[in-house]
């Protein structure tokens, strides 16, 4: 990889009911609960303009990934021949990005309810993004 | 924001033909170009899989955004309010994650063609994923 190195700074934390790697759904469409987005003091003004009923892509940091792995299984399939992790949504890969789209339930201050979501308790937060319209969204 | 840190190692840079910020079109379906995305040999074992025709997230890292804004006109338009900048897909942000969905069109070695792609020339990748079917793909 280049020398170049960025520095995340999450903006909040994902508390959930799924306390453990493995004890959650691989995506979220997959039967996964709501979850509260708990948004940092310093960054809270960043979310003026979302409201319930939104779609919003949250992007994390998969804080449990393994950052070596360049080929795997897809979904943890031995019966599926090894390919390349960009190739693949696992959370292991170089950076251990997640992206979830959710709905916005319920805002609270600077805490989101939303869902369905993934991402276990204590995930980092490193941006939330609008959804935007159609197929296309990124 | 909290105090922990993470660091992201680049996996490759975009060459494109849009060589400076607001030279480019705000989203890849407002007119852009197609790119190249070279990857790093180091972890260029990851795209295996990926072929022609593919439909994938490519995750950057806009180098050249103000990270220490919160609040923005969307769109740069001084006519819509100041929005928070978690509901916007401004660059300026306190994580400058982007995402853009591409089509990959022609593989070369470690290279990818993609597009439409807005992301100026120079900007580091960070991740590549498949996209998901449907209209819910993050």
């Amino acid at each position: 990889m280049t020398e170049q190195v960025f520095e995340i700074c999450p903006i909040g934390v994902v508390r959930s009911t799924i306390k453990r790697r493995g004890d959650g759904p691989k995506q979220g469409r997959e039967g996964a609960p709501d979850a509260w987005l708990e948004i940092e003091d310093d960054v809270a003004d960043g979310i003026e303009g979302i409201s319930p009923g939104d779609s919003v892509i949250v992007i994390t940091w998969l804080h449990l990934a393994r950052r070596d792995e360049l080929k795997v299984h897809p979904r943890g399939d031995t019966a599926k021949p090894l390919t390349g992790v960009f190739d693949t949504r696992s959370p292991d890969r170089p950076n251990p990005i997640g992206l979830h789209r959710v709905v916005v339930r319920e805002i609270a201050g600077r805490r989101l309810r939303v869902g369905p979501l993934e991402a276990i308790d204590g995930t980092p937060i490193v941006d939330i993004k609008p959804a935007l319209d159609g197929c296309d969204d990124a």
